[in-house]
């Protein structure tokens, strides 16, 4: 509708449909729009929205839209960026954009957007913002929310404020504290919590994210290594983190390289370069497969019921590895498992493995005797090939589940991403030992 | 440490250690600690933190500590609780207790809960807390203040407060706005924001937990089919949920049937019950791919050399499809894709998956001529065999994208739960459908 009314510049319209609009909508819209628009859309933005507005925009959006600002326009949104949205788009820009935009902003900004570059990726540093409300010991309850109600447009939270000496944390009270204590005159000393839980710059997001969940709060304090408090990691950034991880997971986890960009947004091309590496790898390592059955040539011909059963084993292994690695690869993500359970979980799948092995060769048992001999009266499958199959069925699951939970957490152990050790690795490394189980057990039986 | 120290009975040192927990950490010890000894344990909590540690415990030891209870700490507890983690409570207990609890909550409260309970499993009112301030229109910024601090103490968030009339939202002001503005007689009708985003009770949790997400809320409110409001869901409750959706859907694309319970707290028998089912679905199902196989054992047994590259075929398949429709299930999970998007997502598939099977198919011409015929000298492996291999490779690469993306979202638009349609489900169905093709390929070429 929005985009019609711009055909027919219906500007005014625009203007205040744009004014009951949120920035993440009204970053959707321009999304939509053709590039050459968006300047002239962007200027029909109410001056409160507009830098909101922007720092929800995709990079190549806010590219376009920064050549297009004059130096006075470009200013004015840096200045009205929060300090962590500026880092995240000074990191998206190339050089010479990163250059006007950096000359835009003030030395205090420049300097702290600086701060927030120089930590790794994907660490609590460089997703904090460096402006967080800070109390003096010294404070009553009354002159904390003077101070609050003085600075606080500038802090990105202002619901938790930290009492801090030389930058270092003596405690943290809430805005709700503060306004529920009756007696200004109480120095916030005394209301306040010490028991404070923060995080160091250069721990990873995910862990970060994770403690926001399971603490409930609004805001963690992020320390250096002298303990010094440099700025706070908010809430709705551990949920976007939240959403990526378990994105990167899942992609990682159906053998694709996971990708920043969202579907809509990738192209042929990225998609291609994303997923055609895994393919590559596993087609290659299918050939172990492939010798596998090569070597067992003969005797296949000699029995050629076995080879109709050769995809209900190597799926039936792969399906089993992959519940068993998937199940564990996500409670390390959650941080529920460490290496140090290792034996217990290898325990546990086992007698698991047990039990669904054993209920598996039963019903293939019947299925193979009923399905395959009866229904279909293939003389060639015979009991004693049934009962190969089935001792197949039962080994390959155990021998697949074991696999399937180790994998990811030696992975975890050697510092790699365990999520890499799901489906297709399972799948392939199962499918090579479930033949290898398969004819082991037929020529012991049937030759 | 904490569990030494009450095998030595030294109460006080607890006592202290404990002041300085958070409720998630403490709930984290009760878990270790052996059934009989949490009831004393939970005498030593302080007064102040029991409620919240309680309600973060799980519910096997919330009902032993609840039978523990004498009716007059049972009442001190339940006061103490939200209303959404008492019908949370609720929704867990078995009757008995559940009879007990009721008796304990006040009358307010017990109409609250059950109001909670009415809604179905998974939707906003289920998950909703009806403790909010709510602010009258003729309030100004000093009064609404005063109501703040005067009514806040029983309130989950203070944060986000809802100006209304008769119980319909006519806009929402946040205690940074309030607090920000200078002048205290100032209506809050002047200050608030009109443009309120609201979810409908049944809607679904997801998409909730999405949309805060997506504006960085804090809390939204929850209204009933009347408009009126009922309730608000907090970013902690989103953050869970996103949480929990994600583990269920990461499950569900590896054929488990999802659990509420962690890994570790599932027990074998669970852990069991939750896998068979799909395993014996899918082995069932592998039946077609033996059938297809019995039906071309001639070919098979004139071409010995085909059975070798059938699990390459068959991986190469289920990978193709599986990175296709787990990367179009999380989008449709993080709402970015819908059904209207299907020829879309199918042309981007078909573009993607030629560039794909013409890599694939041209690394498998030069693997299968160089290993397969050269290093490993099997004279069987002619070329018009290794052209079937690589056309077969081409096809079924295209045909597994096109279903790999097709199915989670006729799922989807079927109601269905589009990640039932990810791996295990899609490697069934592009095994024999790649069965069919390299054998068709086969015979048109070869014999």
């Amino acid at each position: 509708m929005l985009l019609k009314l711009l055909d027919e510049k219906k500007y005014s319209t625009i203007k205040d449909m744009l004014i009951t609009m949120n920035p993440a909508d009204i970053a959707a819209v321009f999304e939509e729009v053709d590039e050459e628009r968006t300047p002239l859309l962007f200027r029909l933005l109410p001056k409160g929205a507009a830098a909101e507005s922007f720092a929800e925009m995709d990079p190549e959006i806010q590219q376009h839209l920064i050549q297009s600002f004059s130096d006075h326009e470009l200013k004015e949104i840096v200045e009205e960026l929060y300090v962590d949205d500026a880092a995240d788009l000074v990191e998206e820009m190339p050089a010479n954009v990163v250059k006007r935009i950096l000359a835009q902003a003030d030395p205090q900004m420049r300097k702290e957007i600086n701060q927030i570059l120089q930590y790794p990726e994907n660490s609590a540093g460089s997703i904090m913002t460096t402006e967080y409300v800070s109390l003096k010991p010294t404070m009553t309850v009354g002159e904390a929310i003077n101070h609050i109600r003085r600075t606080g447009l500038d802090r990105e939270t202002i619901y938790t404020c930290y009492v801090t000496h030389m930058r270092r944390i003596l405690g943290y009270v809430t805005v709700k504290d503060l306004l529920l204590t009756s007696d200004d005159d109480r120095p916030v000393t005394e209301i306040m919590d010490e028991n404070v839980i923060c995080v160091h710059t250069l721990d990873d997001q995910e862990e970060v994210a994770q403690m926001l969940s399971k603490y409930n709060f609004l805001a963690l304090p992020v320390v250096d290594k002298d303990e010094r408090m440099v700025g706070i990691v908010t809430f709705d950034d551990a949920m976007d983190i939240m959403e990526e991880e378990a994105t990167e997971d899942i992609e990682i986890m159906a053998g694709m390289t996971p990708s920043d960009k969202t579907y809509l947004r990738s192209n042929t091309r990225e998609l291609y370069l994303h997923r055609i590496p895994w393919l590559l790898l596993l087609m290659i390592s299918a050939t172990f497969t492939g010798m596998i059955i090569t070597g067992f040539e003969e005797a296949l011909a000699a029995q050629v019921a076995l080879t109709a059963f050769i995809p209900m084993l190597m799926d039936t292994g792969g399906n089993s590895g992959s519940q068993a690695s998937v199940t564990v690869i996500r409670a390390l993500s959650l941080g529920e498992l460490d290496f140090e359970d290792l034996l217990m979980v290898v325990w546990k799948e086992i007698r698991v493995a047990v039990f669904c092995g054993l209920s598996l060769a039963g019903a293939c048992f019947v299925k193979v005797m009923l399905v395959d001999r009866m229904l279909m009266g293939n003389a060639a499958v015979t009991i004693p090939v049934a009962m190969v199959v089935c001792m197949t069925v039962c080994l390959t699951v155990m021998v697949a589940k074991v696999i399937g939970c180790t994998l990811p957490m030696c992975a975890k152990k050697l510092g790699a991403d365990p999520a890499v050790m799901a489906s297709p690795f399972i799948t392939t490394i199962v499918d090579a030992l479930s033949l290898l189980i398969y004819f082991g057990i037929a020529r012991a039986l049937l030759f």
